[in-house]
């Protein structure tokens, strides 16, 4: 394709996808395992004052894969290569899957991003250094970041739960989904590896959201 | 707990239990990664005549956990200690999630158990030997298995396809299951360990059946 005609296709695509969310379809991204790392922590396992290094962009805006690389460690196993997402946050957390927190030996519950009062501990590593936190374990709460306008477009408000249909060759329904509102956002709806392979989620998979 | 006040819990239970089975609730299990071997597969492996031996019963009558283990080998990982599931069946079939396909190497697709037609080769070992299977790697479709007695409480036939809801602290619905029902069945239902941990499954949780 020509540049000019990959931009042609781009517009009609944004112009349908348009209409589509406008019904109340949404793109879903799988999240893998992953650590939001505080400053401290940084300082402890990369250096002081150590820098993430942006490798590339998420779909919320500022967000990042970063190209640093640390390791988990649990009671009965291992995980490496985890990767660590940017920008550095206030409160280090780290998200795994139940089928990782199997592999770690390690009881975690299912929280709302942020809210790491309660979860478990877990050791860290990463050149030769280890960092123990006291909490941050959690499996992440499935969600939905969604703009301002088109929360508005389809009547929903912050903190509302909705569910969200999918039909894949697994065809399921999330039920109870925190939407989160901000126009900070753009509008995505976040699983884990768990629940991605449970309905078969692929690139192409939308969701459908069913207001309750 | 004396033998006979557990007795009477039992009893208890089941005539409660009764009541949740005719309001359409049934009882999930998760299925590991598992292997049923034909009669050629066992001798290859096992040696001529063998016998899987029987260590556990397993919910549907007849069907249980041996104590043979199998390797499945794939082009980029293995997994080792796969279990062995008896009586012997006329073709092999290794029934395994997302999870463990994508750590074998192997695009799996999801099939009703015993449909291997299509399905990809997959390397079995045991015992230092190996045999390469031409067909029989599948991600089981998600399924019920339903007394014919239970079938008729709930005015449902063989062949039907439901939706399951569960209300956990990942509450879902399992749409579309392939309703199998047999005089030879015993009421459950049967799901992976991708969609057991997606939707955060205990040995507690109660499906509830609902008709489309």
């Amino acid at each position: 394709m020509t540049d000019q005609i990959e931009k042609i296709v781009d517009i009609i695509f944004e112009k349908i996808y348009a209409r589509f969310k406008r019904s109340g379809y949404i793109e879903i991204e799988a999240s893998g395992r992953h650590v939001h790392l505080s400053r401290e922590v940084i300082d402890k396992l990369f250096g002081e004052d150590y820098q993430l290094t942006n490798i590339k962009a998420l779909s919320q805006p500022g967000q990042f894969v970063s190209k640093e690389r640390v390791s988990l460690i649990g009671p009965k196993g291992q995980l490496h290569n985890v990767v660590v997402l940017g920008p550095e946050r206030e409160k280090s957390q780290i998200e795994v899957s139940q089928t990782d927190a199997k592999i770690l030996g390690i009881k975690v519950p299912v929280k709302e991003s942020g809210k790491i009062q309660g979860t478990p501990p877990v050791e860290i590593s990463a050149n030769g250094k280890i960092v123990n936190l006291n909490e941050g374990l959690l499996v992440a709460e499935r969600h939905i970041h969604m703009s301002t306008a088109d929360a508005k477009d389809l009547s929903l408000r912050d903190g509302e739960r909705v569910d969200v249909e999918v039909n894949t060759d697994r065809p399921m329904v999330f039920k109870d989904v925190n939407l989160r509102v901000s126009d900070n956002f753009d509008t995505y709806m976040h699983i884990d590896y768990d629940e991605a392979n449970a309905c078969n989620l692929t690139e192409k998979t939308l969701g459908l959201i069913v207001k309750k």
